[in-house]
């Protein structure tokens, strides 16, 4: 089961002074690529599993969306969510992503972002989601790289010329890693894109776009930490259909 | 243009020394893995793109290929290729994989082995393979994987702990790189996996597998030097379809 860590003080008040907690998804840099990647949502079905704090659920409704389920493992997110959301076309609900019940054929658009690097498995859920899938409907996600998240240790090493590099290692070697991210103990599941793109299609899913997002410069010119988004990504976007 | 690097006598003579040019396929690590990738053979029209010493050509007779043709831009290489082939269903035709001309709706399998790399761009083969395969038919191929060529350096760096990882920087800088593995000046060119997953999708191809190889146990055993191919993936393996 997969660790509620967005309940635990010090990780949800770290988190609620992010940017993309404050200013919502246009704080989230990798937002403008994800929503590229969406299908029009014009009377649409959404759901959106780790909303946080609903910022996508309220957006999808924006966009056209006819109705909009956010779910969410942290009982605070959803109190924030509920706050910020006046709409009774969004609901929202309180559930793990392993035990959450999808009906078949319910659903235009699965939505998920930066949740899916805390499940162990991901088999169980995309196997789920093909079935709660209409035909044409799409799975849409944003999780870690497995570049970002393998290492024994994450982070930037220096060579004799002063050159900079995120060290990789343990890459073939799946299972938990535990980051200091925000909290003490922050539990997350490494595995091979290769591994989570095989899931895709052998849940029935076909593959439209893989996204290993890196910033425009632009937005490095805007927000100069970014430039090292560049040299290794820590982000991997995806794109998936149901067949008609 | 690809550089044909496999003429420079170097590079020729490092080349002719790999377990995987004096062995064949059996000295080739991944070999395995690619091969439980491909369709049933029997009675099917393959080409090899990038075809080396003909070692697939001829073990895609033995697994039922009705005819095979082997492509290379390197005249040695090809010479010992026909060398080594007795097979009038075997053909070896000298051709760079970009001027290469491909009949329409004329092959069930597409194979290549770490070849495309040395390729500036993709979109113009994929397209060309796209257009070349039956319905139904299969493009499998291994490339070098972008962990591995991206960085400005190539190499192991170590921690202050003594802990090795693999260094990664310009991930997101897709272009030529220059190493000097076998012989000075060796121009590759760096696509993040992205790029090319969506090259394949832009094409027309359906994803069917992404493995980013990696040694078994066994193998390591058997050949301890294999340890590192665990830390970080070298090569991605890769099959695509037609639609039937």
């Amino acid at each position: 089961m997969a660790q509620n860590i967005y309940d635990n003080p010090a990780f949800f008040e770290g988190y609620a002074q992010l940017p993309r907690s404050v200013q919502g998804l246009d704080g989230a840099p990798e937002w403008a690529a994800l929503k590229s990647m969406l299908p029009d949502l014009s009377g649409k079905s959404v759901i959106d599993l780790g909303c946080g704090y609903g910022w996508f659920c309220r957006v999808a409704r924006e966009m056209g969306a006819s109705d909009v389920t956010g779910i969410d493992i942290s009982e605070k997110m959803l109190a924030r969510a509920a706050e910020l959301t006046n709409d009774a076309n969004i609901r929202y609900q309180r559930s793990d992503l392993e035990s959450l019940h999808l009906d078949e054929n319910s659903l235009d658009l699965v939505y998920s972002s930066l949740a899916l690097h805390y499940l162990p498995e991901l088999d169980t859920l995309f196997a789920k989601v093909q079935r709660a899938l209409k035909p044409g409907g799409s799975l849409v996600f944003s999780m870690e790289h497995p570049i970002y998240t393998c290492a024994t240790r994450q982070g930037w090493l220096t060579d004799d010329s002063g050159a900079r590099f995120w060290g990789v290692n343990q890459y073939q070697q799946e299972g938990q890693r535990v980051s200091n991210w925000l909290a003490e103990g922050v539990i997350k599941y490494h595995r091979t894109l290769g591994t989570t793109l095989n899931a895709l299609i052998g849940a029935g899913l076909t593959l439209a776009e893989v996204n290993e997002w890196g910033p425009t410069q632009g937005q490095i010119d805007a927000w100069p930490a970014l430039a090292e988004e560049a040299e290794r990504p820590m982000l991997v976007l995806i794109a998936a259909r149901k067949a008609q």
